[in-house]
């Protein structure tokens, strides 16, 4: 965890601040292992002050290199009592997570407060091996799962129905847990990205999109397949082939130095030359959240770096009809892609 | 929904606001039935509008009684084009929910933002009957899950496994999803208020706590109770009988206008005349989300009201030997509490 410490300390004096404040609780984890709900972490040029509620004491004393605090479960009279103790200098802190009223709170104790906005995640952005390694445990959980998936008789049972086959396999192929609730959207509900399966019954002829993660040590997964149910119509089987099209071709961009935007806009083109609207950005990152840095959209800003790990998952939406979605998580090499998911893309039809 | 609409409209007045910006997802859906990631409701008096990107169109598009906009991600250009339409009055925002980089954004499209904290919070921390009955039913859920886990060997699991057979037996119970990761903690780790199941076995002659919740058509249960494998030491018979006293005496005082640090008090005081700290407080409101409004803490402010539901959990914490927490839903009424979980609170010895 150490160097994750240095690595954020390196910033103070450009940011010109002489500690940072982290109040996300993903942030607090990465920095010092520990895991909560409700707690700040201090750090300063010599030392790290870790403040959390009595629920996590015993938690918070085995972490190791901190000076733990156990305070108000609101935080302030502790956080005032350490402030007070290293004076008015200024303090930086994650205006990206903060809320107006907390920040009011904290200005309230005479706190002289910067923002600071993205520092940690960006640290999070470039992954570690260690992290790529629970990253890709987690990629291979997926694989296995839609493999297994491939095998089901799936034409008459509910989306939900599905969805729930998909966590049970997910734990069942060793994961700690799923990265978020799996996705499956079917026939005329397949044209909306963001689907919450329901009641209805897959039926033949239609597309599924399957979309899900898994968690390893920490750590998110995230691939979605588009399966057919028989045959298609005309309409789908193109909208697979320009979604599967724009897919690869972005793909293949992947790399150090690479425009975040300009990756994006690779899929974006085909699949407008195609005639369909883009819902939806590329990509993003993945690691301990399932949505991090960096960002693959028309709005994003920057250029990829060797060990991020990001999406790739254009999608072709046909409002009433259906839809495709083809994801892989990939690990950004100096030359090219590092591609984590490895089961086919092309089109596999379910019974 | 349009009731819940009206009552946030009746605090315009009030707060000297002409309209409400609403950004929390979860009330996003309380006022409209819209569920998404990304959304902002605006209330003005004679209209709502919904905001989102374009992955929620269609979805949005089915809602009611709005003014949909598809805006970009990030939402400033539609927000700005909508707030130039009408004027510079004062809107009101969630300061409990916004940070403080998405308020900076918002004030450069020159908007007049006045914090107004927990507004939505609050209308949603008296229930409606239709609420009442999904959390009952998702409490109901609970109880049958303790009865067969009281059924069950579980001496020799891991809490790891014991915590998964949970979530599968609350899927089986006709749930839609936990409402959190269930917690199992035995032994030392009962000493944890907020343990993470992991891979120790379950051993004889110790106390296992046992949190878990389900989720019905959006809304948690929450329930809380402590088994003993096999004979106990003293220590923990003792921490067992104060633990159960505590909650009884603080669930009587349960009612319409009752102080909420008052019965937090109760229980506490019992506690500490045992002998024992206490290591959080008695307990917090439940409904679409598992913590929100009203909380019983020794920080909290404010009486109890008919139509709250609340947890009332006290925990008795004795370092390295174990722990017991008891907690049951409460909904708040006029002469009482109407307690939701009717699994036993006499300690049951599991195999």
């Amino acid at each position: 965890m150490n160097g994750r410490i240095e690595r954020l300390r390196a910033e103070l004096d450009r940011l010109e601040v002489a500690s940072f404040l982290i109040s996300n609780p993903v942030n607090v984890r990465y920095l010092t292992g520990f895991e909560s709900s409700n707690a700040f972490v201090l750090v300063r040029p010599d030392e790290v002050v870790l403040m959390t509620d009595g629920r996590y004491a015993e938690a918070a004393r085995a972490v190791e290199g901190v000076d733990v605090q156990i305070v108000e479960r609101d935080f302030l009279p502790g956080l005032a009592r350490r402030l007070g103790e290293i004076g008015r200098a200024p303090v930086g802190f994650e205006s990206d997570h903060l809320t107006v009223a907390r920040h009011a709170e904290l200005l309230s104790t005479g706190m002289d407060l910067v923002p600071i906005a993205a520092v940690p995640l960006v640290l999070r952005a470039v992954k570690e091996p260690g992290e790529l390694d629970a990253i890709r445990r987690a990629a291979q959980v997926v694989d296995r799962v839609l493999a297994r998936l491939a095998e089901e008789n799936v034409v008459g049972r509910t989306e939900g129905d599905v969805a729930w086959w998909i966590v049970r396999a997910i734990h069942d192929e060793g994961a700690d847990d799923v990265s978020f609730t799996p996705i499956v959207a079917s026939g005329p509900n397949a044209a909306l990205p963001h689907h919450h399966p329901g009641e209805r019954e897959l039926g033949a002829g239609e597309t599924v999109v399957v979309d899900l993660g898994a968690k390893v040590d920490g750590y998110c997964s995230d691939c979605t397949r588009t399966f057919a149910t028989g045959e298609l119509p005309e309409a789908l089987r193109e909208a697979y082939a320009v979604c599967q099209g724009a897919q690869g071709a972005a793909l293949d961009e992947v790399r150090s130095g690479a425009d975040s935007r300009g990756i994006d806009a690779i899929a974006r083109m085909e699949i407008e030359a195609a005639g369909h609207d883009v819902l939806h950005g590329l990509g993003h990152g993945v690691g301990l959240e399932v949505h991090e840095l960096p960002v693959l959209r028309q709005t994003a800003a920057g250029s990829l770096v060797a060990g991020n790990v990001v999406t790739v998952e254009p999608g072709v939406y046909l409002a009433g009809l259906g839809g495709v979605r083809i994801e892989d998580l990939v690990v950004v090499g100096d030359d090219g892609p590092d591609v984590l998911s490895s089961y086919t893309k092309d089109l596999v039809t379910l019974n």
